[in-house]
């Protein structure tokens, strides 16, 4: 069961991509890789490490998408990307899955046109795994961002697949589903909301009723389902107010003195506990749920341990045959 | 100019209410309140204070709006509620404003149904001010939840009536107006920001574009515009976060032993002006703007500096005029 390594497109590549790559090898015996990209300066990274050469190949693509690059424009164009070559590779049976750290928007529409939707799946959804205030605990969320003016439907096909997925990423039994709303109450929401909320609630899936968006971190359902531009809104706006208070906080830090700096230092355990709180480095990239192979993307900003995170995270989804999964809950959903 | 203060339906009423209109009474000498409510509850508190007679007032209502009516229930069958009779009192040109604590959609719901419109506008909007990275900035949402299923014209109106309330409210000369939208550029979007985005640019408003959720907190702009699904998922994932790291901070410290908690002294300062930052106290509440007269939402929780704050608020935007500058903007826009 290999997974591809797309080793460009992300801040830290292909450093950070090859070195993961290898980490991952070292952790998990079962899996096996292929570097995409760039041959001879993948060699040149490989060429610092020591790794086992038979868990390990290379597709070579010579040109890279960037951020900047128009996502459609990017994967009709740059057919010699390591995006691309990846995305196109990864349909053969001999690969299970696609990590990459590339233009999110890209990898979204590379999946949707060159590997494709499982049938049944109107459109497949972005599904970050969101830290939570419950120790250990994450939140899915679908849709983080890739379909806007949704359906009803189309949000009852997210919950069918957030759930599945959290049962194989977080091993939860019967996952709770709450909807993205504007209000607790079953009667409060927009047309979507209040059409979903009806479908949900006739649907087999553990649904809870709605959430509102302070619950990105409250931990209080496993699946949160939503329209993407909501989704999209609520995540960001969740990660710029924390940001915003960090900043606060090492402003405060860094003007206050010597008293704030003492403070600082005897703080640092908690203060580091709580950038480990924002981060999902450990837990991997966000899914791409609905399309035929297991596609990650990890942060565009990844070092090799986040990396390495998203490829082992990718394999179990292969190994769990989540995609098959998905397949028969859409079907019977 | 009078301003009535429904004294009834927040957490800490009526003592926060009364107590807060008496402190504004001092701090403003050109004011004139009306207290609405069970005047001997009133009078009660009252009696522990000195003020000016001369300048304040009772409207006995005896009935309340609580926090778990439906809000237009509540308009229609609760017509001896303090707010209800708040609201039919400021029809007359005695009044000029209403500054509430209440349950915030009976106090939108009864501001179009009893107040009414301005002419020319086809949705009021609730625009609070929300503090930013940016010392002393604020950055005005409209809309923030009064409005949902928006139409892209009524952004365009949200808008006027929030550029127009940002010039009044923080002396912006000319404010920038940013569409909430799922990416900053330009074609980003779904089927009402591509839309809203066209109108606003045709627009003789500042319009800077599109921002994203994060912005919420950066100070990027002077006045986000959003349906009010969207505004109010924003707002509440901004506030979500927010708490949940200074939730993580408290926990950290209580569980840290001896050197977080002298940590915590020494960082004290810094964490004191972070919760500033979270807080909107000191400028007041959340605005209902296209009414004919000026509605203020004061933060359910208020005590009595808030409410001072908030009467101080109503009260100025009632001077300025900003009904009848609302009436012309929409006019001429």
């Amino acid at each position: 069961m290999k997974i591809i390594v797309d080793c460009f497109g992300g801040d830290n590549c292909p450093d950070a991509a090859v070195k993961g790559a290898v980490l991952a090898l070292e952790e998990d015996k079962e899996l096996n890789v292929a570097l995409c990209g760039d041959e001879d300066k993948i060699q040149a990274v490989l060429n610092t490490l020591s790794y086992d050469q038979s868990r390990i190949s290379i597709i070579d693509a010579k040109d890279v998408i960037t951020n900047e690059d128009k996502p459609i424009d990017a994967i009709r164009n740059k057919e010699n990307s390591s995006m691309v070559v990846a995305l196109n590779a990864v349909k053969s049976d001999e690969y299970a899955g696609v990590v990459s750290s590339g233009n999110t928007g890209a990898l979204l529409t590379g999946s949707t046109l060159i590997v494709g939707r499982i049938k049944g799946v109107s459109r497949a959804t972005l599904a970050p795994a969101m830290p939570t205030l419950i120790s250990g605990k994450y939140t899915i969320l679908c849709d983080a961002g890739a379909n806007v003016d949704c359906k009803a439907s189309m949000l009852k096909e997210f919950a069918i697949m957030g759930s599945i997925y959290a049962k194989k990423a977080f091993g939860i039994e019967n996952p709770t589903i709450g909807l993205l709303n504007n209000g607790a109450e079953e009667e409060k929401g927009n047309a979507l909301t209040k059409e979903a909320y009806q479908v949900l609630k006739e649907s087999n899936l553990n649904f809870v009723g709605n959430i509102e968006a302070q619950d990105y971190t409250s931990g209080k359902v496993d699946v949160i389902v939503a329209d993407g531009f909501d989704g999209n809104v609520g995540l960001k706006a969740t990660e710029g107010a924390a940001k915003a208070i960090m900043t606060l906080l090492k402003q405060g830090i860094t003007n206050g003195g010597i008293k704030a700096k003492i403070g600082y230092l005897l703080l640092k355990p908690i203060l580091k506990h709580i950038k480990g709180f924002l981060s999902t480095d450990t837990v991997g990239g966000a899914i791409f749920l609905g399309v035929k192979k297991v596609v990650v993307k990890a942060h565009g900003s990844s070092g090799e341990i986040p990396f390495k995170a998203t490829i082992l995270q990718a394999h179990r989804m292969a190994k769990g045959n989540l995609v098959s999964l998905i397949e028969d809950g859409v079907k019977n959903g």
